[in-house]
């Protein structure tokens, strides 16, 4: 069962190692982290994705409340937000290929954000199964690097 | 001077604050942070991006290689690599300010991704001067919540 956690911290040095200690020393594996500024510099908002039982996700929760720089914690319903990750991937490529690998970005609606003789720069956001299905994709033409962001995740307005 | 560190890591609990930890012990404050996945499942990679002088970062770099589960590490040129991070947003909207908000999030070529009477969640990627400009632009009509990946980068294969 996947839990997201989205956590407002201060942003102070040594914040971010003592999140991720609470994290192992409970021997969760940590599936995801992103950590981004907010629109207050002294603040940094970090949306972790965690594996486990409700009750243990909420133990978790309280523990986190009692770090000093600990502001706020909100427990997202994985099913009921909207998460989204970001990639970038650069795809190995020659006069022969390119065009089918221009049309499957097209597909995902990715974009190319630089080309050279032997290489296309792809930008991809969406949930973390689109970015598997793309990268899946790209594979067989030789993926040369990647880099792919935490996935963050804010809850629906709209309800079901 | 900002620097962009792109570290492959071991999957394991506990490696994250490790790496964390040696930043914060340095009384580096790191700007942000994103972790994802890689195609191999028991790799992860991370993005940093730190601001500090070279060669302290080429110190950083071969203490970070001295941990257990650290793989490789790359320091990106921050002017020559492509920068991206993602951002959702829910800005509050009504009948009266709706369509301004949708014509700033054309401008922008974001996407919205949930939409009720009173608010409107928008998902953006781009570099990190853009994402601080759509923001700054929404803030008029009421930003509700807001989440915010880590930048990530990968070098540009043209050169200029």
């Amino acid at each position: 069962m996947k839990h997201v956690l989205s956590i407002l911290v201060n942003n102070h040095p040594g914040v971010m190692s003592h999140v991720s200690g609470l994290f192992t020393r409970r021997a969760y594996n940590i599936d995801s982290i992103a950590v981004g500024v907010t629109e207050d510099p002294e603040i940094s908002s970090m949306t972790i994705v965690v594996k486990g039982d409700a009750s243990v996700v909420e133990q978790v929760k309280k523990q986190l409340l009692k770090l000093p720089d600990v502001i706020k914690v909100q427990d997202i319903a994985y099913n009921e937000s909207i998460t989204r990750e970001l990639v970038l991937i650069i795809v190995e490529s020659n006069d022969k290929t390119r065009l089918e690998i221009i049309s499957i970005c097209d597909v995902f609606k990715g974009k190319i954000v630089d080309m050279t003789d032997s290489a296309l720069m792809i930008e991809f956001s969406g949930n973390a199964r689109q970015v598997n299905a793309i990268v899946q994709m790209l594979k067989k033409f030789g993926i040369k690097e990647m880099a792919r962001t935490g996935q963050i995740a804010l809850p629906y307005q709209s309800s079901i």
